[in-house]
């Protein structure tokens, strides 16, 4: 079927491209010229406009954003608003908040433009492997994009699915990455505490690649890891900083608001936020105070 | 190659059957008649003691234990030592602690006994799928019962290993299992926080069941997770109460003594221990204080 994409990034560029491998006739946006270049040079029908985006497709229309969550996720749907028409059919394809993706389906709701928020997770491996795809909104317009989810998807009957009203696709993607966080720290932890053993235990990414095959901890994300400690076996050149990009935050505020303890998914989002604190006030003062009660030599700067 | 079991458990039949099945010349042996007699019905040969066992088998012999960790891996070692020759290989593939196993290797040593610790995982689904292996001790002898390793693999060259000297192995899967604990927590939370917004995401299995396919969280874990919400989506009938085996309080006292924090596997730790105090002396206190500074409600019993 017909789509227009929005955002080019890695994510959006990825996507279009094993939608229109999958035989779909799909059109690429971005504000970005170079984005557009890119996107052209890989095959890639593109325009310059989300005017031009919209007159090419035949109504009723689908578009699909994959633009950063925030302010940008309102200013595209406030300049699309006046193009579109009733029956139109809007995803975004981030990770917006999902109090957000709510607000703004209720407001095109109005307009008869149906809004889903597609929690989409399959990252730069998604365009060979497809991605697992999230669907909160309108059921009847889930059904109606369903040939582009079962193109993105790694097979057409598996990895997506409608999971509940506008905010669900966020909401579950939100978790999603909340325990993504659990499971990087839990491996990097193992691996941390084997790397401190080295003497009895030399070769972490041989032990990566045992794990891989029968183990309770095979994974994928474990089968990235076996391959960057193939590559880089004591990891030089990276700095032990981790940066994070909203969802593990929102999931802890949550887990908080509905009174749900989730320590662990918390526990990781600190780790990242200690991992960018090289200077931490906390561990001078804890030094200061075992030196006022106890006379414990303090470490100098 | 021959093989003498020791331990007809659960791991332990599976993993005769599979090395049978594969080619090899398996005798069993277990102290209670019933095990052997189950073992028996599946085909496997069983004999009635370990000397039996021993003069069942041409030297130099290969022997695997699978048995409970602690005072009966050194009881069945005591019993065996008469038995073996120098030459003989003795394996322990079950979750006894690393220095443990490096001092029944010591010991062993002085007889010409190759002792080999062979962390073995892959729980009940082992037996088709196959065991991920991770051996410690003596190369020559790991080289010599690598036609044992390679059948009990997943495949001939995947998911075993001989990762260092004595210990290594089951240090390596005593690490394993800690950050099994982190992911399986991970998992816990992330459902448990979908499961209290049922109103917006109503079906936990069908989400396990979209991430299982693209999603950056898909494993084997997941993939069992998925079963289990499928079967039981209520979790009816199961109590919150998590035990635990030991390898999880190894690896964060390990942690420790190595300097090296690993929140998360500890976290995950005490979450088990606390999911088995239904009358926590700590929250008593915490509401006993919130009284005493603040005049709050005592929730009576």
């Amino acid at each position: 079927m017909q789509l227009g994409m929005i955002g080019l990034g890695r994510m959006g560029a990825n996507m279009a491209q094993r939608l229109a491998r999958g035989g779909h006739m799909v059109v690429g946006f971005d504000p970005s010229a170079e984005a557009r270049a890119r996107a052209g040079d890989e095959g890639l029908a593109t325009v310059d406009s989300l005017a031009a985006l919209v007159a090419t497709l035949d109504a009723p229309r689908a578009l699909w954003m994959m633009v950063p969550a925030g302010a940008i996720v309102d200013a595209t749907i406030d300049a699309l608003r006046p193009l579109l028409s009733a029956g139109d059919v809007l995803v975004d394809g981030g990770n917006s908040f999902y109090r957000d993706s709510q607000r703004r389906a209720a407001a095109l709701a109005d307009a008869g433009i149906a809004y889903l928020d597609v929690g989409t997770s399959g990252g730069v491996w998604g365009l060979a492997e497809g991605y697992s795809l999230m669907i909160g909104g309108d059921a009847a317009a889930s059904g109606r994009l369903s040939p582009l989810f079962r193109t993105l998807a790694p097979a057409p009957e598996r990895g997506w699915g409608h999971v509940g009203p506008s905010g669900a696709g966020h909401f579950t993607k939100m978790i999603h990455n909340g325990i993504e966080y659990g499971m990087m720290q839990a491996y990097a932890e193992g691996f941390a505490i084997l790397e401190r053993k080295h003497d009895l235990v030399p070769d972490l990414a041989q032990v990566a690649e045992i794990w891989r095959y029968g183990s309770v901890v095979r994974s994928w994300l474990l089968d990235l890891t076996a391959d960057a400690l193939v590559q880089n076996p004591r990891l030089d050149g990276i700095a032990p900083y981790v940066p994070d990009s909203g969802e593990g935050r929102w999931t802890v505020a949550e887990a908080i608001d509905l009174d749900v303890a989730a320590p662990v998914i918390t526990q990781s989002l600190i780790e990242r936020l200690r991992s960018r604190d090289d200077d931490a006030f906390s561990d001078k003062l804890l030094s200061a105070m075992r030196n006022a009660f106890g006379g414990h030599a303090i470490k100098r700067d």
